[in-house]
């Protein structure tokens, strides 16, 4: 199957947002077997619009259209289609009934613009949006799937599975394939040394995808098969154990883990507590812990100790190590982590500490010097990183590289990275 | 003058990357003043390029082309533009020469396929290309300008405003034109009350747009001058003044501001410090504070308190407040916000306390339910919120509401939202 996407909206075509849409539903396409042979971005304005329409239609089954939904007067898509194909706008009583019921349930102010987001034109198929207030709908044209999605990319990425690609294979029912996926998320190695590692790991119609998402690269592996689901999956099975035992030390997580969701896993299934110090990452370690649902089962506290002052206080890191070493030094990120872990009373104490710059650098720890330290009453582990990169970035690879030595404790490895 | 983008890969179709350049290349050709009128990537295909082409040429003229120079075998860009015009492939010796040159000095290995770099089509004026190999090429046909570069987003970023940019103001020295942009961040009101509220606002000439960045609503005005740039400025300082008049109370950042920066310059201009305690936000309102350089100057520490233990231990909350009340209530976040403020010396103490979910809501207390107050020693301020959302995004619209809890008080506006 062959698909077209246009993305809409003034922001697009004047550089105010990078269009993130279409690459992930060309991804998601992608890993069905379908074809993306365009996409195009215009602006809000039926004419051109009209005029990717009129690009994509004689060349594709099936056209998804993303962006231009809202309820402010520059949101016209639905109206430019109803228009384009001489359709009627209708109302659909159940979707405004479901809009107002958002707005009663979370007391915000009803204004009448936001009614425009339950009109359709006549005969379109309502696509349900679990995460905003715009449906998305699709019309059928001589054989033809139109699919229309808002542009919020958090919505897009939950009406795509749930909804648009259901309604596509139900639509053309000979063009689904059987497909197995795995995401095999990677710390530590850089894109071309993950490429290297895995060069030649490759088995008939599996393919291997690399993908950077700062700090992690991802690897990603997906196979096709129009027949058999069982040997697509036998087939990917045998890859990823080869990319496993290539790679197994810098494996963090699969396909929707997150770091900091499998060490909460891990504390949780072994019936450990952990208490954090930040310095450097500034509360980045803990606000990825408290991302995942239930962490105060074993999140005792988080403490960004950003002064001397509260090194003392809160963790009693004695004044002598702070002047002798530094606040950016082993013996006190040592002393950090033993420190929250016996205040605290948990099983864990983690803690960092570092220059997340631009300034306060020198010649013996430049911007990017940080300690990573963990303790659990009977050791404590300390690493030492030297990160390029900016003020943001070295927090975020910083809260990376302390997630994955606590990890890497609750697993068992001894090598803290 | 309008323009048309053209980025080819079948990295892009199969959504393997993320297209980078389109809103680079947009934004560049926007504070120019001059229109994209769509942007269209296809994969490596010549018929497909072919078909990209004549939807642009004939809707402007300008066409801007990127990705497929590159050596290997599926880099057909400038043979299929040079077959689409009808034009033979000419060797540029130079070029080939500067390329060689590029690999001795580096001491890579020369392959012959390298030499394609340095073909083009007849008559085409090279692009120098300072940080690769592959230079681009402009091509003139009727009157319009073809400007191919390739796909690197690095090089896209030095070779456009060096080399593009100049070269389309000399090809179409009429269409210069002077621009002024100003970016109004707003919170607390939903996009469709942002449109309502400017509803009317316009200045000839002066366009308005609005962005959803969650939890922002960002509102956008742009003017163009023909002959005056001052004569734009005063449109846009007019235009300005009508929608801050408005929306004065919303708006809390500017341009390339940022909320936590804009509270950073208050407490820093007015000499004060601010330390945090955290519960619901988990770290988040912390995180953002300490992204902002120089931080360290006004932030004492940040306390995540996820335990009732801690949250009595480190803010002397007294257990029979968390029994009576709950730890989510107004009276547990006035005690944070007093305590943290009185044990870390500092002069603000800030506080949330809330139930980001999934579990943990009751009919009384729903997941949403937030409590955020602000402690200055002589009174303080206590707010209650509901949100909808999921657990992360509860995270970030509390943070944000924490944070410009600080900025109206430090503004000296009594209503804290």
């Amino acid at each position: 199957m062959h698909i077209g996407i246009i993305t809409i909206g003034n922001e697009l075509t004047s550089g105010r947002i990078q269009d993130a849409n279409t690459a992930f539903l060309a991804r998601q396409f992608h890993l069905q077997g379908w074809q993306v042979v365009a996409s195009l971005s215009v602006g809000d304005e039926e004419e051109m619009i009209a005029a990717a329409l009129a690009f994509i239609l004689p060349r594709a089954e099936t056209v998804i259209v993303t962006g231009g939904l809202g309820p402010t007067a520059d949101d016209i898509t639905t109206a430019a289609l109803a228009h384009i194909f001489g359709l009627p706008l209708i109302t659909d009583e159940e979707t405004l009934q479901h809009i107002r019921g958002i707005f009663t349930r979370y007391g915000l102010k009803w204004t009448p613009n936001n009614a425009k987001q339950a009109v359709f034109p006549q005969g379109a198929e309502i696509i349900a949006n679990p995460t905003g207030t715009a449906p998305g709908f699709s019309l059928r044209r001589e054989g033809k799937v139109i699919a229309v999605i808002p542009g919020v990319p958090a919505e897009v990425r939950r009406m795509v599975p749930a909804g648009v690609v259901p309604l596509l294979k139900r639509a053309f029912p000979g063009h689904a394939r059987h497909t197995a996926v795995r995401t095999l998320k990677t710390f530590g190695l850089s894109e071309a040394a993950v490429d290297q590692a895995v060069a030649g790991v490759e088995l008939a119609g599996v393919e291997i995808g690399f993908y950077p998402r700062f700090p992690e690269n991802h690897i990603v592996l997906s196979v096709r098969d129009e027949h058999d689901e069982a040997a697509a999956r036998a087939r990917l099975a045998a890859v990823e154990e080869e990319v496993r035992r290539r790679l197994d030390r810098y494996i963090f997580a699969r396909d929707g883990e997150t770091l900091e969701g499998v060490v909460g896993a891990l504390l949780r299934d072994q019936g450990r507590t952990i208490a954090v110090a930040e310095s450097c990452t500034g509360g980045l370690v803990t606000d990825r812990l408290t991302d995942v649902p239930g962490s105060s089962a074993y999140l005792e506290r988080g403490l960004t100790t950003y002064s001397n002052r509260a090194k003392m206080e809160l963790l009693g890191v004695p004044e002598e190590v702070l002047q002798a070493h530094g606040a950016v030094s082993e013996e006190t990120a040592r002393l950090m982590a033993e420190g929250v872990r016996l205040r605290s009373g948990t099983d864990l104490g983690l803690a960092t500490t570092g220059i997340a710059g631009p300034d306060g650098g020198s010649e013996s720890k430049p911007v990017g010097t940080v300690y990573i330290a963990l303790a659990d009453g009977v050791e404590t582990r300390c690493r030492h990183y030297r990160y390029r990169w900016e003020r943001r970035r070295i927090k975020m690879i910083a809260s990376q590289a302390a997630l994955l030595m606590v990890k890497r404790y609750l697993a068992g490895d001894e090598d803290p990275l």
